[in-house]
């Protein structure tokens, strides 16, 4: 008797906010494997904002999720079958496997993971793609250099709460901007963040001029919106903006919200610089084993915000565009 | 019998589009020189879009003229009286002078200049502050490489017209956008441009699909608005833009339009740079030496838009921000 897989495909392209009819749950049995491929059950799935691009038609920097896929996004699982000579059955992997309770894989793009270090979903957070974004945005995008102001937006998310803690760690004095006192709150209590700003009941502008006296040297940005266009009227001379992302206009129906104030640029000699984590593959590697000696040194904490249940996705992948999750937003497909 | 000297000084901060009453034509006569100092019969002024933002209130990479002062200008003119052992009486010189028929100097920021190389009002132009502009602005912040295309807006003006023959100069197919069929031809069989846009008759975002095939690498921008959101969505991986200006913006009553479609930078790993030519000030001998050579050699040419009479300041002002302009504007004050 085959393995029946369970699905989430893209029934149609969202306007603004995804809704239910815009998913199909599907079933299907699991097909034999190939020579070189292995069967992962899939036990985590990685929510991310970026998702909310990839249902959209249009050139972007991956090709859209198609009408009628599977609605693609990175995984944590365990192999259960193998005709690859790379994976053993009992391997815990991650990579691509889409919203889905069983991936094939030809072994590209999959990574062996070892929960000895960290816990599995860690490795969909801050040991995955969240804390590779985070690693390379600030160092190599943003080019931080030691005793700069930092600033991150979205900074309780999974990004923006490894970018804060990333430049505590390098020595830089950091300002979280999150929605609500509690985020505000874990911020500045568990992760060493100097400040954080409320954006939810403060003035953005007014709280950056209270807590940076020296200015930002380095805005990590994955908002967009009211808040980039509040630290651009504050940034100094030869700030570094890092574009990773503006949650706060995926589900718009209107046009994007453009920087209103991006000539604060051209007086700043600042610059604005879009970052795609694909781009540094390459040195995964090199990041995960600095990150997670700081983990294990205690200097960098990860928090997961684990919903349990495929069928509950439509549904928990909103709680990223309503500001709900608190730390990385990670959808449980089975237990290990 | 003192000098009467004649002077436009800011009477109001303009709303919109500088009005004839927010300035007040004055008359005053020429005081005494102090030792150190020396009198200049302003000659030619430069008139320039930078001018709209030093008439605002607020921060910005200068400070504003403040109400009741002469408006500030660059110029050229003759040393009439000289206190000041650097210069003799007869020397010509370009410096900041004020939209005014006589200009004070202590020296500083004063370059005396050779009509030998090229006639005076092309040292407020190719070889003054709008030439500088477009050497340091393609080569030093948009880090042009050689055989990249480059895309500048504003094209038939002091600083685009420069930045594209820089650009040839260096090999790189350049695309002009300009406003009108007379611009545009110019561009392309004066100056050697591949081709050239009139944005008031094109679509430019189709119109740079076709002129640039192999992508834009460089856009330098002056002109802002929906130009700089149509280049925008035409930009490949790790395009450079030069945020140079944004006339279109500069008398906006409402608030300026960000660039909607600055999400382009992150899917497309590209950066959005400002830039302000006075940081390059230890270099503009360089450049200048570089820039004549190039005129010398008929590689590089200069057109300047002259109009006479300083009486003529409040409305010669306004063919900037018309478009009416075709080539640096200057506004000649007295016979050489």
């Amino acid at each position: 008797m085959s393995t029946i897989n369970h699905q989430f495909r893209l029934a149609a392209r969202p306007v603004g906010m995804p809704k239910p009819s815009d998913w199909n749950y599907t079933e299907e049995p699991v097909r034999e494997l190939a020579n070189g491929e292995v069967l992962i059950k899939v036990l985590y799935l990685s929510l991310d904002p970026a998702m909310r691009g990839w249902m959209n038609e249009g050139r972007s920097y991956i090709a859209p999720v198609g009408i009628g896929e599977v609605m693609r996004a990175g995984g944590a699982g365990r192999v259960v079958e193998s005709k690859n000579p790379g994976f053993a059955v009992g391997d815990l992997v991650t990579g691509i496997f889409g919203i889905q309770e069983y991936a094939t894989s030809n072994g590209q793009g999959l990574n062996k993971v070892n929960t000895k270090f960290a816990p599995l979903p860690v490795y969909l957070s801050t040991l995955g793609m969240p804390g590779m974004t985070a690693y390379f945005g600030l160092l190599d995008t943003g080019e931080l250099k030691p005793g700069e102001t930092v600033v991150v937006s979205g900074a309780a998310g999974a990004v923006g709460a490894v970018v804060g803690q990333i430049a505590k760690i390098k020595g830089c004095p950091v300002v979280g901007i999150a929605g609500g006192p509690d985020k505000c709150k874990y911020l500045v209590e568990e992760l060493g963040f100097d400040a954080a700003i409320d954006y939810k009941s403060a003035d953005v502008r007014k709280a950056l001029q209270q807590h940076c006296p020296n200015g930002i040297d380095v805005y990590f940005d994955n908002v967009g919106g009211d808040i980039l266009d509040a630290v651009l009227t504050q940034i100094k001379r030869g700030t570094r903006i890092v574009i990773c992302g503006a949650i706060s206009q995926y589900n718009n129906t209107t046009p994007v919200k453009g920087p209103s104030n991006y000539l604060s640029l051209l007086v700043n000699r600042a610059s604005m610089k879009g970052m795609v984590v694909f781009d540094f593959a390459a040195r995964y590697g090199e990041a995960a084993k600095e990150m997670a000696g700081w983990m294990a040194a205690g200097k960098l904490k990860s928090r997961e915000d684990i919903v349990t249940g495929l069928q509950t996705f439509p549904d928990t992948l909103l709680k990223l565009f309503r500001g709900e999750n608190f730390g990385k937003l990670v959808l449980k497909v089975a237990d290990e």
